[in-house]
């Protein structure tokens, strides 16, 4: 049986666009359903304080400052050492919390939680994951914006990152990894793609081959690897798309009588599903790579969303997600050097 | 008023995943809709020869060899000389036809468009463009996957091109260009992004900014470049999503009685969007930047969209497109040579 240990994740208050009662209502929800939950509120002293006074698993950690979203985010970082971001990285650096949730900018998110909470040992370039609400079972996308430009090999450890996450947090054995490219034949691709598939075949197991833009959607895989420009790209264009169709299927819903009368029927259910397809479902977007548990909410999440983005932190320490990659990372560089060594006897016996 | 002047299109009839008759049904309705156009049928024989007998404005070209689907394009139309592709741009090629519509592999049409028919002079490298339903108003995205491994100059012609067929073929007048990228500044993206919004900037006076991957289907850009990889993954998970999210809201309309019965009364504007959204719509993917009009159909085509993408070869021809590209990109070539003999002036008398 799984039993709950006590966590600690610290929670920036002043993130996303709904402001700190939202974030806070969010944080109620989370303590109520986790038993073992602990926060760090970090925030505005008058947001964060009266919460914290009124709360047995709450603890206040007063900042006075806040990074905006169009703020540049590493000079941000940099200048803003007071603020709810960056003291929240330093609460996991320092030890005081195991996990940081925020649903505000996500680059400042990502440059403070490599430059104050730091790389997991092996690791070379963070990334971030999306869970994709795909047919049949969720596919996570990574990278989907934390490293524009990439090199082949980064896309191994995503792979294993990835991998790892699916695994410990959304409960699927063997997870299926796929190269996001143009084509399902192994040697498609361009010039990045091609190196990458074949690194991928060679380091990782649960590698199945290519997956073309049309299969992400359609749950032929449960992690799907790429650069962070083109997943940018890729999940920005599931995101719109997804909004242009409800647009055009609301516009044929009024199109004529009997429709419209249709339309009062099924609106329930469209709207469950309109639900089910929104960003806050999988609570956040994981940043896997850093030490501790970083988890980067949308900025429009509400309450439900918070406390989603929380628990998958909690979930994300308890499963020990950055050991686990550490252990993975290091396996596989230990193989590669073996495998190195192997072949370099193998050439001085020649 | 525009006088439609007479026009020879030749038409794979091997091409398309429905079989020659199908494709014999489209030419029959583009006949029949344009009394200026006439057609040579490329193909098997039996297939060609009676349907030519039967019509005034249809010619048979009888080809022996058929590049299938699954075929490497290159090694196929070096090899296989008298298939309907290689013939039907050898028609172009040689001037007994102005223009080729083919249902058939993509791959293929490109291969045999460049190494027959030839590039338009001044053009670095042909592009395919796709018209996407994009809400409100069309949006041509182009490269979908002409040119895998692309240098960012190569964008300043993809946005020529697409300017140019959109203003000529889908009449819209001063289309708005946008480039492909992950955030909406000016200084966002990789460094490929980065470099060709550079020279977007400086070489066209269409190029209205960034396009992140939702604005893609707002209906927010007429045109909007990138490189080919990134375009096919983009233009496959857009087709993707939308098939995802028609399954997922034909599950909700069988969610509950209400929305059963409402699902009867709402399913013929639902059907007429799908049909909106399908590929068809715009009757067949051009490739441009080569000499005549090679227009590319979707492997389901079905007689409506062969009829649409023979009709898009047509108004190609008439309305020279590729000469208009010839113009503008020897245009901005003259340009550039003067600017570049301006800064070198400048400089000499530094």
């Amino acid at each position: 049986m799984f039993v709950a240990e006590s966590v600690t994740i610290a929670v920036d208050v002043m993130g996303g666009d709904l402001g700190p009662a939202v974030v806070l209502g969010g944080v109620s929800q989370a303590l109520q359903a986790d038993p073992d939950l602990h926060v760090v509120l970090v925030g505005a002293a008058e947001a964060v304080e009266p919460f914290a006074a009124s709360h047995d698993r709450a603890r206040a950690q007063a900042t006075t400052e806040v990074i905006e979203m169009a703020e540049h985010p590493a000079n941000a970082v940099r200048t803003k050492k007071d603020s709810s971001i960056v003291v929240g990285c330093r609460l996991v650096k320092e030890g005081a919390a195991q996990g940081f949730f925020s649903a505000g900018s996500t680059g400042a998110c990502l440059a403070a939680a490599t430059l104050v909470v730091g790389r997991v040992k092996g690791v070379k370039r963070p990334a971030l994951g999306q869970v994709l609400p795909a047919y049949a079972r969720p596919c996570l996308l990574i990278d989907v914006g934390a490293n524009a430009d990439c090199k082949p090999e980064y896309l191994v450890q995503f792979a294993q990152m990835g991998a790892v996450y699916m695994e410990s947090i959304m409960g699927v054995e063997n997870p299926r990894v796929g190269l996001l490219n143009i084509g399902a034949e192994d040697t498609k691709g361009d010039e990045f793609a091609q190196r990458a598939h074949g690194l991928l075949a060679d380091s990782v197991p649960q590698f199945a081959g290519n997956c073309e833009g049309g299969n992400l959607m359609a749950g032929d895989f449960d992690v799907v690897v790429c650069d962070g420009f083109t997943g940018n790209v890729c999940l920005k264009t599931i995101e719109g798309t997804a909004k242009t169709l409800f647009k055009y299927v609301k516009d044929a819903l009024m199109g004529s009588l009997a429709s419209k009368l249709g339309a009062l029927l099924v609106k329930g259910d469209l709207s469950a599903l309109k639900a089910k397809l929104s960003p806050e479902t999988y609570g956040g977007t994981p940043l896997l790579g850093v030490k501790g548990a970083v988890i980067v909410g949308h900025g429009s999440s509400n309450e439900v969303a918070i406390a989603n983005g929380i628990a998958v932190a909690a979930t994300t320490v308890r499963a020990n997600v950055a050991g686990v990659i550490a252990e993975t990372v290091a396996r596989t560089a230990a193989a590669k050097a073996a495998s190195g060594e192997g072949e370099a006897a193998a050439s001085d016996a020649r």
